[in-house]
């Protein structure tokens, strides 16, 4: 064991790994508002931090079939949340996404197109490469407002349809989108799908625990979700809702054997390799928090959430060089500021692009992405109104120390 | 919101998710000894316990490339600790494996057989399938030790060469099994991989982190590792260790454009969407507890855990109609038994099946697998020596209850 004689060292490296985020900072980072834990999730986090501890009782090989904890209900009460016929979890939800090109390649061979919104998660498009298929993207109208043209939806359509004389595999349609937190309506997205015939996936990694969603009004065959960014889960998990009609795809079961032992799994689902990567800690905590998530992805909650976020632009709008970028008001409280005002002080400043992280967190505020000055990525969501001030005093004060009001 | 109308009900379901595993219990599950969290690793869990918490500092988009905590280091360190080129983490063990054959599947196409130990954990076989690929078996001895005839590897690549007129694409040996923990030594398959010019994969889902592990002395071109099982991680988390000859195969760079706004990731890895699913608590908790799993997984305390099964086999195999199952003696401490003396008894028992693991839960055991008789599994890994005489005791006063001894 070479290692071991660096054992002093291992341990000086890794056993006292801490994290600045605690009580005394207000937390803004973009992907993490929606993520972090409720006092139930703590509190299961700590009861079922082993691996595998949801397996305790598990009598059927399955994690969807476990009835304590409540798994069973739990996808059920999921399904319901969402307004679709089926849930299962998965690794995350770029695995949803993977997943449901995979099992639709699998019954449209020879459709290979999958039409996406121009605004995208990147992995959103290595779901599509990792199944070696091909991308069409809907335009958005560009700076500042970067507003996804959904009636582009039928012009890619016809346009995959005349070409390759195939219907695509798949749309999908981003909520939320990762960078200006802009908000799509996935209703006529859904009405297109129906007419044409075309398998419809919200990503709703973004949007699922916080905005209300319901899949079948809006006839929405795939949603994926995630836990860890939007449901107050430890995570990594993600959600896959889906129709009824699709079941056997994506509940597909183990046809396999072995030529000598005539071993087979045919109980076990072979999408998952038997069960997801959830077997604990990101389960349960999805689990202990969903309670509170249903009451907060309510109407009346969400739109008192967006007029945080809608607050802090109202007030800090009129910085120097500093514009708000994405459609206004905002839905959804990520929100995307250009700053070139202090991108200007970053040339000049002994930090460079460091300097505003910095600042912030002087002042107690932490979640800034480091090392950029240009655009400033925040997210209020789950603050409370005195902190929402808060931020909002700093963010001027700042502005205000580089003369910048 | 249809399901606000229940969020009572929700509360009371979902709320109070707790396990009786706790420190009054003694827990002999087979599959969650070697996932234990050390206090390291529960400190991490609770710091690091929301969505994304690793992703504080991150620059560059890779969780591979963060410095802050220093995942950069701590994969360098666990390739070292597992004496192979390069490490990479993945959503599970099961992914290791079927990442390594689609990566194997691109690189040699013709090739479509996967040679694998008649013991292979389901996941192996699902991994195959998942891959469109075939398996070959190699027998094992059958009733009671069930040993994996190594030699057989040779006879079974011999077949696939004449009857395919390919290589098969990979070997792949489970070095510890799921059903009798018999422990397999990779050294003599390792040397056939070589001189046949196979990649050979080494399932170290139940090892690594609980025995020593040398890969390049063994020839082994891929290992995959479970966190949650045996290396004290929260999980899910697997490990991927591969030679530098698959580097640019296992961290193959996204290479799609988008086709309006040339979107492109050439920095983002398309074999894992991006970022493998473990950014948070399973990442942390893996690196928290590297330290002490580094140590204990040295020959000196292998060999004193192993001590501990079969000090317990010694003293329970007189029990009437009792027999260990798998290699004797035991080298990794995942044990077998074989009980028809209780199966006996579970024919008229009230609880039928269900009263062995409530004897034994009555008298502060707990981990049985839940209904079975006939069989009984069990894992000493870590229990002190005073727990495993306990865990012994109460085995054999339950049979002199029933008359079995």
């Amino acid at each position: 064991m070479g290692l071991l004689k660096y054992s002093k060292e291992l341990v000086q490296k890794y056993a006292n790994l801490t994290r600045t985020v605690n009580e005394e900072f207000i937390n803004i980072h973009p992907l993490q508002r929606g993520g972090m834990l409720t006092p139930e999730a703590l509190k299961a986090l700590i009861d079922f931090g082993d691996g595998y501890s949801v397996c305790d009782n598990c009598l059927k090989g399955r994690i969807d079939q476990i009835e304590n904890p409540p798994v069973v209900d739990f996808l059920k009460d999921l399904a319901r949340f969402l307004n679709i016929d089926n849930a299962m979890v998965t690794a995350a939800a770029r695995e949803s996404k993977r997943l449901v090109m995979d099992v639709l390649s699998k019954k449209y061979p020879k459709r290979k197109i999958v039409i996406i919104d121009s605004l995208a998660h990147y992995s959103t498009y290595l779901a599509i490469e990792a199944n070696h298929l091909k991308v069409k993207e809907v335009p958005n109208s560009g700076y500042p407002e970067f507003s996804i043209y959904l009636e582009g939806y039928e012009k890619v359509i016809k346009e995959v349809k005349s070409e390759k004389g195939e219907l695509p595999l798949l749309i999908l349609l981003t909520h939320v989108d990762y960078k200006y937190g802009n908000y799509n309506d996935p209703k006529p997205i859904g009405e297109l799908c129906q007419e044409y015939g075309i398998p419809f996936l919200l990503n709703a990694a973004y949007s699922g625990g916080i905005l209300p969603i319901d899949c079948k009004k809006n006839f929405i065959d795939f949603i994926s979700c995630s836990g860890h960014k939007s449901m107050a889960a430890s995570g990594p998990i993600g959600i896959l809702g889906f129709n009824e009609k699709y079941q056997d795809d994506i509940m597909r079961h183990s046809t396999i054997q072995g030529n000598l032992t005539s071993r087979s799994f045919p109980n076990k689902i072979c999408s998952f390799l038997g069960c997801p990567p959830v077997y604990g800690a990101p389960l349960i905590t999805l689990m202990a928090s969903f309670p509170r998530v249903v009451k907060r992805a309510q109407e009346e909650i969400a739109k008192e959430e967006a007029k945080k976020a809608n607050y802090v632009i109202e007030n800090i709008k009129n910085i120097k060089e500093t514009k708000v970028l994405g459609k206004l008001p905002k839905i959804h409280p990520l929100t995307n500021v250009e700053t070139l005002g202090f991108h200007e002080v970053a040339k000049t400043h002994p930090r460079k692009g460091f300097f505003l992280r910095e600042e912030f967190k002087e002042k107690g505020i932490i979640g800034l992405l480091p090392g950029i000055s240009k655009e400033m990525k925040f997210n209020t969501y789950g603050l409370t109104w005195p902190q929402v001030k808060y931020f909002t005093e700093v963010f001027i004060s700042i502005a205000k120390k580089h003369d910048l009001v």
